[in-house]
């Protein structure tokens, strides 16, 4: 149980305000070193850019001749309270990358 | 031509730094006063977070009960000279909502 967590969460990448080129290093690893055959790419708010950002260079740059494929791509948005207590909605995405 | 030009401007609605507000109003509109059976929503770089807040609240607050249907997600890049004489490159998004 522990290792299928361990598992999934190795296949998510979370995007925030770390060095851009950490991300898309994080997951050329994955995909190459690490044999994983879908990687899911998550963030909130203003870090949704950035994410697209990370797919594309990803799977246009680094990885162009590796088949990797734009699965998936989901929106949502989830109501958090914010510092001043008041309710909030942000917005998420969800990336998946696939290897053929 | 050019008729058919304006209508596909008008079911397009470009993201940028007006009031949030003006955003889900247009959309809103599109669908509602002006019969649209399809609005695309477009954005690029930081404003693709705002894309999306956009289509959240339109779609799952004011249009709730409408059945707006969250037809298609495309991202995609696009390579720009910026003021530097420098080669960069901007993610876009393009969200499709279709009015069942």
């Amino acid at each position: 149980m522990a290792e299928k967590g361990n598992k999934r969460d190795e296949n998510t990448i979370f995007i925030a305000n770390k060095p851009f080129m950490n991300y898309v290093t994080g997951v050329v690893m994955q995909f190459t070193t690490k044999g994983a055959k879908e990687i899911v790419i998550k963030a909130r708010g203003k870090f949704i850019s950035r994410a697209i950002d990370v797919e594309e260079v990803v799977r246009k740059k680094f990885l162009k001749d590796q088949n990797i494929e734009l699965k998936e791509i989901k929106v949502d948005s989830e109501e958090f309270t914010n510092k001043e207590g008041r309710k909030v909605n942000v917005s998420i995405i969800e990336i998946t990358l696939s290897k053929k």
